[in-house]
């Protein structure tokens, strides 16, 4: 498997008097350049393994929008790949700069600028660490609602470029639904307001939404205006135990048609994955008679409220065949319970650190007969394929992990074959490769596994016609 | 003022012997040409003003997307612009052939295809119209949240392509929010899938929700997949009274910060508008002592859970500052309450035909300073201007409307210099001038009023790459 086609486009590589011109741009202390050991660091994201990296030639760190204006000016201009970095927390390598070229960081651009309480908005520089948002709205009675798991290090820039989701995008949706104003800097060095303070607005094409998940490739954000809401005063999590995924998918639409109730999360694991998690964390939640549990989350503006859900779903999930429903009501169960269920991962980094993180997404009602290949594929294969994930959107973190006695040689053999097969299956119930880690150079030869050519030749299109030189970002989604 | 700029590109005209082809694609019943009498009602939308109005060539009822991508492949070929039409519903134009040629109409494409209880999604041709879902989707306890005002008319295709939003939106957002999988036709007459049944997908560009609010000059759309929502059991409509539409509007946000409720619909009406409608009517509700009006709608799973939200933003609209505050918690008040709303515009087609119907998009904490700025206007023309709409999203349907015994030649003079005032007003509170009609031709030559030339070169640059020859829907939003 090939995993850096370069593009036909000949780059030009970064020289010496190019590194002078960026540094009049951003000024000489906010370029790296030169010293292997200080651009490491920007030669890959959290994706494990050798083989999805590689190194830039310098690295800068602009504070402005005019200055990545320049900077994109320049690299046009010498025929230079900019590839823009958030906090590097990614997992399909699309701050990877593949390249080769220059690395664009946005720790600079730090700034809560402006939060509007009358309009519910909050204006952001693309840097802000994500967790700081919600943080620093706690006060004022607002939140925002899309952050993803991995909010306390990813940066919201990052956030909106993959169109990130997390555990609460069955009632409050992903990314996507909050960004109504984008500042950008085009590929070609063009700054560009899109959208602004408002909810509904029609007044041209919706260039926010093409920008969001778009992976880079389209635009540098440098100012991010997001729609909030008010904080929720009251949370309850239900941990529901089933025999079986079947029987636990089964009851999800059931809380929405018949309850009437869109939960904020509905979160699922099968028993492997609890089990290497509560032996990770030396926990000790009931899990023992289920093969597989639901992780339903309700918040509301007041106890009472949320009361009549929670009673309502746990019926609900007892009437679909639930073995038992236990109802977490205070911070220090529902923590417990939710640790569970982050460290999943961790849980299993600890048995090998060779893994794919895999996010397919699947129709929500197809998790069922996903979650059946997935256990064959463990048993064909010999690998172990913890099942986990967003129920109530059909995303599924299916990890692929390698038995800890398994060579390097052997697991890059075996993981092709895998990957193949389970985007292939994904395709069949009509899933997608990628509900919110993005496509990346991780997952580019895939993508036609799941979407039509058609479909591929559009992007290109767009592509093309936005980024002629094919400057930003090159070598990620697709191939030009 | 031209309404009419043609585009640079030369068009050719629909001769027999195309319109013989075109028999061939969708069958000889199914082309209207050489028939002014026939062709006549597709030369306008609801715009009223025959200077907004223009005859095609020849109209096709296709019944397939293959028919579609012949017809564009046709019109490619013989360089004739093709225009996509809904219903005709539409207040901008954006269905008129404004550079003559094929009009397609979705009148044949009308079917109900799926409804997929499991995934609460239900997959529709482009042509059904909008109501028939939601009355189909009942004895499901399902709905589709995003319809807009227009329901009993408008096609779904036609709501899709101008992302057409509605009272609920405050609740429940728009129609991009709904639309996960949008079969299309591009306009050079490729077919291709976009999206899918999927609630997170971030495999490749948006491009659904590209497609979405681009007024049928992307692609033309022949399957659309909608999420849908679990029924609510429950509604109540609250009718609070204020002194101005400045403190209504101020107890807006409160109601969703410190209530922690966000209502379905939170609409406004300044007391010119209210007291047209009930005269219109002969209606009478209470408004007499009331300089402005909420009209909000709180709904849910059950009557308990309402009940607690509108006692809760009851008592907050008082602490505003509200005169009275009224509950329709019965079906009867509520739609003698709503029929005034929707009413209001056809009270003042009773006081002059000569009118315009915008839509104008601003920061809701802005609606008191643009509701003050439309009050100057209309002292100033001596028109008349009713303040309404959706006032939790900013959106003002300020209808400029004509005293009964002007002169259409002065009507004619006096319109372009308001909305020219209007718009700039607009501007300048970072409003936009469009935020759910769409800008079609009617309002094209307003856009660079309310964003910038970078923008709208921006666009330009996504439909010359998308439509090289510039054949589907020409000349609308922008002038190439």
């Amino acid at each position: 498997m090939e995993f850096f086609v370069r593009s036909e486009k000949k780059y030009n590589p970064v020289t010496p008097k190019i590194v002078d011109e960026l540094k009049q741009i951003v000024g000489s202390r906010y370029v790296i350049y030169g010293d292997e050991e200080k651009l490491q660091p920007y030669s890959h994201d959290e994706v494990p393994g050798a083989e999805y990296a590689h190194m830039p030639e310098a690295v800068v760190r602009p504070g402005t929008a005019e200055e990545i204006a320049a900077i994109m000016k320049l690299a046009n201009r010498e025929m230079i790949p900019v590839t823009p970095r958030g906090a590097g927390s990614g997992l399909s390598g699309g701050a990877v700069p593949v390249c080769g070229g220059i690395v664009v960081l946005f720790d600079r651009m730090n700034k809560i600028l402006e939060l509007d309480r009358e309009n519910m908005m909050i204006v952001v520089e693309p840097g802000v660490v994500t967790n700081e948002i919600n943080e620093f709205l706690k006060e004022h009675g607002l939140f925002y609602a899309a952050y993803p798991m991995s909010l306390e290090t990813c940066y919201i820039g990052g956030n909106v470029a993959e169109n990130a989701g997390g555990a609460k995008a069955v009632k409050y949706g992903v990314t996507s639904r909050y960004v109504v104003g984008l500042d950008v800097v085009t590929p070609t060095g063009e700054i560009v307001e899109l959208g602004g303070k408002l909810i509904k607005d029609v007044s041209g094409y919706n260039m926010v939404q093409l920008m969001v998940g778009s992976e880079g490739t389209l635009g540098l954000f440098t100012k991010i205006t997001l729609k909030l809401l008010p904080l929720p005063k009251a949370q309850v999590d239900l941990l529901c135990l089933f025999k079986n995924i079947e029987e636990a998918i089964k009851a999800v639409p059931k809380i929405q048609t018949i309850g009437g109730i869109i939960p904020t999360s509905i979160e699922f694991m099968n028993k492997t994955a609890i089990k290497a998690s509560c032996e990770y964390l030396n926990e000790s939640i009931p899990y023992q008679q289920a093969g597989a549990m639901l992780l339903i989350t309700v918040d509301g503006p007041d106890e009472q409220q949320i009361e009549r859900e929670y009673e309502s779903i746990g019926q609900l999930c007892l009437d679909a065949g639930a073995i038992e429903v236990y109802v977490a009501d205070n911070a220090t169960t529902s923590e417990r319970i939710w640790k569970v269920r982050r460290n999943i991962g961790e849980a299993y980094n600890v048995i090998s650190r060779r893994q794919s993180a895999e996010d397919i997404v699947v129709p929500p009602a197809a998790i069922p007969a996903m979650a059946a290949k997935l256990q064959e594929l463990s048993d064909k294969y010999d690998v172990m394929i913890p099942c986990f994930g967003h129920a109530g959107d059909g995303n599924l973190h299916s990890r692929i992990v390698s038995q800890p006695w398994w060579s390097d040689e052997k697991w890059h053999k075996v993981l092709p074959k895998i990957l193949d097969e389970l985007y292939r299956l994904t395709a069949e119930v009509g899933g997608r490769i990628s509900g919110e880690h993005g496509i990346g150079h991780k997952k580019k030869n895939y993508l036609p596994y799941v979407v039509s050519e058609n479909y591929i030749d559009m992007l290109r299109t767009i592509k093309r016609a936005m980024d002629p030189n094919n400057i930003l970002n090159p070598g990620k989604i697709f191939d030009l």
